[in-house]
């Protein structure tokens, strides 16, 4: 329980309308798209940095815990205030303070959606290229805190490509000012990519510089159809090693393409176990030479059909329908984002089935192939205690496996706290000491965000 | 001088071909391209990782200041052990670990030249995008200490934006692994962008795993010649602003041409004032879309003539003379890399030759102009004591005007020793203090490149 006096201090700094207490309405940011549930003590909305610094300061000074939060759409519960206290809710700081086509250039503050920066820059040919599935309803602080991807990472990067400066409030109440307004700049060391990714685990961004990129004129598309993963999974390997490369390259498997059939029963061929959705952009020429290189490279002996897609939307129809479908199906689905190398694609794939074959675990893998990303679903009934334990077991696997082939345990959803287990698999204790040691410089009462991040 | 305890531990570190104590022999590590001269008191040789920690840890033991170094081709006095101690020679790590085509990943030591990394790509149809002007003989780990850029980072962004991930040692001696080996990852704490840019005052880069970009089918180019800086300058913001952009765009002013004048008379229309270089690449149609796009808004009342150049070998002709010729006329030249937002140039050009003017100091400005990085070069005579007095007043003025107009101190040079009295400018005490005290963790003792980036 928050003390009185704390209460009483907090309600001194901002209006009564921008701090909830009620555990009813705290209930509401509660949760994420972890769909674990940990209610904060109070809410508060601050409008400004110095709201944020008085509101950081404060819960400095009192040892508070603090979780910043966007609108909550996270799948590794990295926004939840998992150790009680105050849920920091950005969502009220909405303002696009400056659009600056001329340098291509957006500030925004972190309370903006995603698609409300497509839609102030569309007009002047430009978009910033993070787009996570969520990208309709997520905050660019959001974004940030995990550094977002999406499909077209494959061609244009994620977050930490596109971002040239930032605003932000430490865990002591200190306000920074990271990285510039150019695109190029290499005064002092780059704290811009350091908070980048950080789940708000090092400071409060309130401010961000975003580097826009120019619209691409067209888009175009195919699909290929194999008889199996094994033969996508080698299309994927020569797709990619083509220099002029797709916008977005998405892998379904047999497991996600039986989901698809029982929601669009005509979509695909009967014979086909894995599937690739293929974008490309550019101009029309560049388009037509782009698909012409990849068709010659994605026929090998289990390829079905492939064939172009004219109208875009239905290139993505089926993917789209996919995460909303296993929600239906597993409500308590294990959904992980690995990453491994896309010329271990054929192997990671092989070696997922016979696991998941070994553990008796359902098991649906889908992603942004031309990354090497691969949404891992392991399906599974919360009530049963045997089958936890065994996909408990086999994810444990899966990430050795990962490892392995020289992968990474996370693309894009970030380490929250769903993976933290599990991060020294990937990051050695020296280095991982050195992130802890700098956390503290950082947040040295480990106010923000406690217990995220690290194991 | 260094105690002979110490001389005689790090001579059972490594066979005596590498390590040099002879003055004459330290007196080669003494430079680099900013003409100053700190001879060190020792030069080492390392060849792995392992006795890079040795070297290090000997040196934090003894607190023994350690310069790492890779071809001395730096600018700003990065690479220069100032204060006496080791040099650090990287320049026998030069294996080229691994050449990954189907991952678009080549992993390399950091003596390896920035040259070699595209020679063993470019057959598969790749290459890694900083083109600093000494890519031929400077190394990739001074590359990565300075995140250096280059004219093509209009399109494809500096060393930053090219790297997967590193491995260092510490100034205590102790080996981190950053970053990962697929294009997307966000476990942990950003380290690799920490690395990158700072200098080598947190850690030694012993290995670097660098992201390909696919190499452009073609280049075509442009030449626009303007009869004043300013029109010139309008015309950048003009092609600035278009979605379809150039892969470099190189401006000269007035005194610039006047130096290629009096190497090649006829290269230049008589009137002209200003010049732009412009390089556009891809595939024959974009390239023939782009051009005619830059061509319809690069015309304005002060362009003279805008003329396809069929040769991108005569387009840098006039570019690639102009550093040397500089060096010819003012050994002792003060040249700054600043840079500014692109549709500030025409006020920043201005502003500029009125401080010219002012302290009554020879300036020519050529650079980057896609990234609004100048390269201002104030030219003085090294014996005229009045003459420096004014251009250090001048030089202060002009970072002011970077700072106004919301610029950065430095593009792609880095700090090192030459610009560090100015870094107040440009970052806030708080945002500094946070910056040396990851130095401090990193490098407990103060050992690795004392003195080097802070104030």
């Amino acid at each position: 329980m928050l003390p009185l006096e704390f209460i009483n201090q907090l309600s001194e700094l901002l209006p009564a309308d921008r701090i909830y207490t009620d555990p009813v309405e705290c209930y509401t940011y509660a949760y994420d798209n972890s769909r674990k549930i940990f209610p904060p003590e109070a809410v508060v909305f601050p409008l400004t940095t110095e709201e944020v610094v008085a509101i950081v300061s404060l819960c400095n000074t009192n040892k508070i815990p603090l979780t910043p939060r966007g609108r909550g759409t996270g799948t590794a519960g990295g926004s939840l205030p998992e150790k009680g206290g105050i849920a920091l809710s950005l969502e009220r700081m909405v303002r696009i303070i400056r659009v600056d086509p001329a340098n291509r250039v957006v500030v925004a503050e972190p309370g903006v959606l995603n698609q409300e920066i497509q839609n102030a820059v569309k007009p002047y040919g430009f978009f910033w290229p993070p787009d996570p599935s969520s990208a309709a309803f997520s905050t660019i602080g959001g974004n940030l805190a995990t550094s977002a991807g999406g499909p077209h990472a494959v061609k244009y990067g994620t977050t930490r490509d596109h971002v040239l400066g930032l605003k932000g409030v430490t865990g002591a109440g200190e306000v920074i000012k990271t990285g510039c307004y150019t695109t190029k700049g290499v005064v002092g060391y780059d704290l811009t990519r350091l908070l980048i990714g950080s789940e708000g685990t090092l400071a409060v961004i309130t401010e961000a510089t975003l580097k826009l990129t120019p619209l691409p004129e067209k888009q175009g598309g195919l699909v290929a159809y194999y008889c199996d993963a094994i033969s996508c999974a080698a299309a994927i390997v020569a797709i990619m090693g083509i220099p002029r490369g797709p916008s977005a390259l998405e892998f379904l498997d047999a497991g996600s393409l039986s989901l698809i059939r029982a929601r669009f029963p005509d979509l695909l061929p009967t014979n086909c176990q894995a599937m690739l959705m293929i974008e490309v952009d550019g101009s029309q020429n560049e388009i037509s030479e782009t698909i012409n290189g990849i068709l010659s490279v994605c026929r090998n002996s289990g390829l079905l059909q492939a064939e172009q897609v004219i109208n875009s939307e239905s290139l993505w129809k089926a993917r789209k329908a996919l995460s909303p479908l296993l929600r239906d199906i597993a409500p308590k689905k294990i959904n992980e984002d690995v990453v491994v190398p896309v010329n271990t694609l054929p192997q990671f794939l092989d070696e997922l089935t016979q696991l998941a074959t070994q553990y008796r675990i359902v098991n649906v893998n889908f992603g942004h192939a031309g990354n090497g990303n691969i949404h891992v679903n392991l399906l599974i009934d919360p009530d049963d205690i045997d089958e936890n334990y065994r996909a408990e077991r086999c994810l444990n696997e899966i990430f050795d496996l990962v490892i392995r082939l020289n992968g990474t345990l996370s693309g894009e959803h970030g380490i929250g706290s769903e993976k933290r287990a599990y991060i020294p698999k990937e990051i050695d204790s020296t280095t991982l000491t050195l992130m802890k040691r700098i956390k503290q410089l950082f947040d040295p009462n480990d106010i923000l965000n406690p217990g995220k991040l690290f194991p």
